[in-house]
């Protein structure tokens, strides 16, 4: 989905190790710093740690976007290149901040700076240092005319504090934009395609805000952005929240796990789960939730029969009659789950991630799921296609979203 | 770590969503299949879907790069404006193939193609196509004096299949680089710069070859690439594996989980695991591993304290004395669970993975781990620092790791 928005701003990252082998996962994070300051990203470079390639990337972004984020290259050694690269292709020198030297000294406990701290003292000329508060390079905010470059160093407990200690503020006051709003709103259970029919009325309500529909496995994320000033973003927000009804299952940072743990945190109630082809992912994408201990009580990983039927009570007969991959084990594990942990609620999930293992009658992806509650239980049978990771990460965000509708 | 290459590729990939909350998950998979061809990727850029942000793109890159290869906006909607921008990156005009209609027809089973099926038998003039076996968009191969650009579909499952079927042998043939060798190592239990010490030395002998060092959480990952037709790359590995030891635990695809379940099928043994702080992810990670289920039972996620002692047979003195996360905790859980499933094997984690929970005695990101096996057991004890998310990814790779050393 296009975006649109009032002022373009351009990442160049910095790092050889982002062409050869390292993700990225810097990306999304700068959309959410900068969609609130009214900002569409309209371009990402990474370059490697070269002088020519960084200037080169900083000097083009410069020429085409309001705001231009650089990140990484600060620190103190020979491959952090990106002061001498913004000083190039400014067109301006490095100057040695007596500043930075006080502040290093007092926070180090340092009298005198060795060579390596001397080296984050230097600033490109003009630049207002930001403090860092978990390292020693220093970040930059640079303007020329009515165009802004802030430098940033590499780690993200390094930056990212940035933001609200100075930067906001800073690029606010500079561009003057009207602070906006993002929204983020999540929808389980339905495809893209669906909810953009589902949105697309209320997009077309909102002319001037910005969306964005982004899917995952068995999820639509949907993000609403622009000026709030005067309701639009709020307006917009209900609008998608009733256009999305039911399949909605939280906003902000919210998953599928947290969710469904929300509303049994608030009841009172427990729960375990009972795992086979998921392999512990749900019960990691659980325990992923800083306090989930509060509502939850623990998981079996049942890969072997033996587990299923010694730990979990699955019938010897209902594994020899249906198989492992049935709604009849699934609602076996699941009972046997909420009893074994003397939980509230149960799940249970089995089925065939492949890629091995299908056979015509059980082809891979067939997945079976169990929820057991205490006025009831229930089964659910699904087909996926994809590869292994894509038939496991889908089964997991597919019980978690039922146990939610349940528990509600 | 810097690298060096005998040709220069640059990344385009296309897509807002790149820009507004999608993680770019291809640039590594690049690096893959571009590094055994001779390449090493310079840049990266992504731009939003607009023709004017394409076409820049690509002329920048073409004017800089060997080889551009251009991933997604080759679908048959407004917003898919590669072609276009290409053709205009080019100087060129966009001509219907009668081929591509004739390939299309043929696979889709069509007498008379519909109209979003006709543009895609738009190719830039003078382009090779490059069939698509999961798509509609075909891939195109361009070239402009000694520089070739390559245009691919996005989805990962439509072009990566293109490598293998044509393109690998229209760039060697293109450019007439010997064909390189990428030799990708993985080690655990050592820092990046303990890594980086260890093999300063192999890669001062071998001057020609690329390094990229990837620290992981846990893991630091060892890329060596060039030219092997003298024998450099297989001596290099060689020394690699020399320099670090026990530490490798593997090489390729092979991951903590995978070494130590491989050494496990090939003792015919079986593991199990019972997990606390990890919540599930140390199983997560075993049962990634198609065919896993042939060594691994189960694993208990045992977050309760009724959880340790009903299904894993902790002793409530344990608890009440040393506390879930101690030693003497992690010894019965290992133990429990290695009965309980009836496992040659077993590990256990508990630890403090925070935010909230630590103590002066016991700080967040305090871990006990437990390894039982049929003639001993042991414990270990770590304390990391970092979020949550680190503390349980370094635990689960920790143990895991410890796992392969104690079944050697």
């Amino acid at each position: 989905m296009a975006i649109t928005g009032r002022g373009n701003a351009e990442i160049v990252c910095t790092g050889s190790e982002l062409l050869s082998g390292r993700l990225n996962l810097y990306v999304p994070l700068f959309h959410e710093r900068l969609a609130p300051l009214g900002f569409r990203i309209t371009r990402e470079q990474s370059s490697g740690d070269t002088l020519d390639g960084i200037r080169d990337a900083l000097s083009s972004a410069m020429k085409r976007a309001d705001l231009v984020l650089a990140c990484g290259g600060l620190g103190p050694t020979f491959d952090d290149l990106t002061r001498q690269a913004a000083a190039a292709a400014l067109g301006r020198r490095l100057v040695y901040s007596k500043g930075c030297e006080r502040i290093l000294s007092y926070n180090y406990g340092l009298k005198k700076l060795p060579p390596n701290f001397r080296n984050q003292c230097l600033l490109v000329e003009g630049a207002k240092p930001l403090e860092n508060t978990a390292g020693t390079a220093f970040g930059q905010v640079l303007t020329r005319g009515r165009r802004m470059l802030v430098l940033l160093p590499g780690p993200r407990r390094e930056w990212e504090p940035m933001f609200p200690n100075f930067l906001d503020e800073e690029i606010a006051s500079f561009f003057r934009f009207r602070p906006a709003r993002l929204v983020k709103l999540h929808a389980a259970g339905l495809w893209e395609t669906q909810a953009e029919k589902l949105l697309r009325p209320v997009m077309a309500r909102f002319p001037g805000l910005d969306f964005t529909i982004l899917a995952g496995p068995g999820t639509v994320d949907f993000h609403v952005s622009g000026d709030d000033s005067g309701g639009d973003v709020s307006r917009a927000e209900k609008a998608c929240r009733k256009a999305l009804g039911s399949a909605l299952y939280g906003s902000g940072e919210e998953t599928p796990a947290s969710a469904a743990g929300g509303l049994l945190l608030a009841a009172g109630r427990t729960l375990a789960c009972a795992e086979s082809c998921t392999g512990g992912l749900a019960s990691k994408l659980i325990t992923d939730i800083p306090g989930s201990s509060a509502w939850f009580l623990g998981g079996c990983v049942a890969y072997s029969n033996k587990a299923k039927t010694e730990l979990l009570g699955v019938k010897r007969s209902t594994l020899s009659r249906h198989g492992a991959v049935s709604s009849e084990c699934a609602a076996e594990m699941a009972a046997g789950a909420r009893r074994r942990f003397g939980a509230d609620y149960a799940f249970s999930v089995t089925g065939i991630a492949g890629p091995d293992g299908g056979s015509p009658g059980k082809p891979v992806g067939l997945v079976h799921f169990g929820l057991a509650w205490p006025r009831g239980c229930r089964t659910f049978r699904k087909q996926y296609r994809g590869d292994r990771g894509v038939i496991r990460a889908f089964s997991a965000n597919f019980i978690l979203d039922e146990l939610r509708k349940i528990i509600k």
